[in-house]
């Protein structure tokens, strides 16, 4: 396997992320990439299933800009034999993984791009999507729809209901060659409209994407309550089955 | 609040559910709404969520027809005051709620249906369901879509990103007025395509769904893994911080 980049993209404030889900730690900026899941920071967990993959000698991670100095102090050391650097983000997530492409070495084959509030993410499904993304160029993490889809006019009033055939639901990790990242994110000035993910930057210059199957635990925390369920996974043995 | 029926599916067999989640359960047949969970069936708790709701006087479980005998065993005295039936259902879904709403009394308002394998359900959310159905005839529980829709073409390459602006993944509860309801399934026949869920019917109808906001955790149960999270969330205190 060609070694791979890891981006985590961890510069959003999160709105909807409340103080009261923090806990006691020794003053962390107020987001919800640091705050306390199972007696370490999020992040730490979601570093742990990158730093579990070989593959990974380079790890990037955009913070809000008054975190940077946090974070490299808390985090000294976590990722012994990788280069783990901690940036100041932009204002947009787009903006985060250009500076961090901006700061990678560059040495690397692959790049994996993954929300750093992901932190149940499988080391099997990380190693899964490099491999089709070294075959392939682009590979992004994701589900089936597997519920009825409803078109909604006015907020709430259901306007008919949606075929689900064909349709994903797109997660990350999101792994490209580093060619592809980089030619899609040299782009990123031109493209019209809201970029929702970075695979979508990569369909827009024509590159070849093709979707890996995830897991149902791999939620993004958004609002405390994500939290506890994240905790409630790990205390319950979460990844249960998965060997490693 | 007017008084409501509640109807379960339980007739499913659930192919990607193997025996191996199962457990010491004496002989419950081989189907996963009576797979163990936490100590007790998955159905147990889904029944004890509605049992929760004052306005709930009936409760109709369509069953596969070898595990009529075996439910009404097993359940007996689990509904005190309410009227508690278990039947045979079809082979479609859709077969189990129309036998369901042909056994029932007819004697209530509102008409809930319920996934059976979904056994975290929220109180709060069955009720304001059963509100909104009161005011507008229809309502289905359900998350806005906030993940990057993928249309993939040829099994798993991406063909596009589609806009998820107005979009809803529905689940369950849905709940309806019983008129709307009956009228919406005695038109059954004359559908055309794949009804995957109830409040399509009353679409098709012409009548008006509104949606309500669900949460994340009530998920469907349609492999053992889904079991394990279910019993990690049950162990780590879900419901969390609703009083009940």
């Amino acid at each position: 396997m060609p070694t791979a980049t890891v981006i985590l993209p961890a510069a959003g404030r999160g709105q909807r992320f409340t103080d009261a889900a923090r806990r006691e730690v020794a003053e962390p900026p107020a987001t919800k990439v640091f705050a306390d899941l199972a007696g370490r920071p999020v992040l730490a967990h979601t570093l742990d299933a990158f730093l579990a993959v070989e593959a990974v000698v380079e790890l990037l991670v955009p913070v809000p800009a008054d975190a940077v100095v946090w974070a490299r102090d808390t985090f000294a050391g976590a990722a012994p034999g990788r280069r783990l650097v901690f940036l100041a983000g932009g204002e947009q997530r787009t903006d985060s993984v250009a500076r961090a492409l901006d700061q990678s070495e560059g040495k690397t084959e692959l790049v994996v791009i993954h929300d750093a509030v992901r932190p149940l993410v499988r080391r099997s499904v990380i190693e899964e999507a490099l491999r089709q993304a070294l075959d392939h160029g682009a590979a992004v993490v994701g589900r089936p729809v597997d519920h009825t889809l409803k078109r909604v006019a006015d907020g709430r009033t259901v306007a008919g209901t949606v075929s689900r055939e064909h349709l994903w639901l797109a997660q990350t990790p999101q792994a490209f060659r580093r060619e592809v990242i980089s030619r899609a994110y040299s782009q990123l000035g031109r493209l019209v409209g809201k970029v929702t993910d970075d695979a979508q930057l990569v369909e827009a210059v024509g590159g070849r994407v093709v979707m890996v199957e995830g897991d149902p635990a791999n939620l993004k925390i958004t609002t405390a309550e994500d939290l506890r369920v994240c905790e409630a996974l790990l205390a319950g043995g979460w990844p249960f089955d998965e060997t490693s």
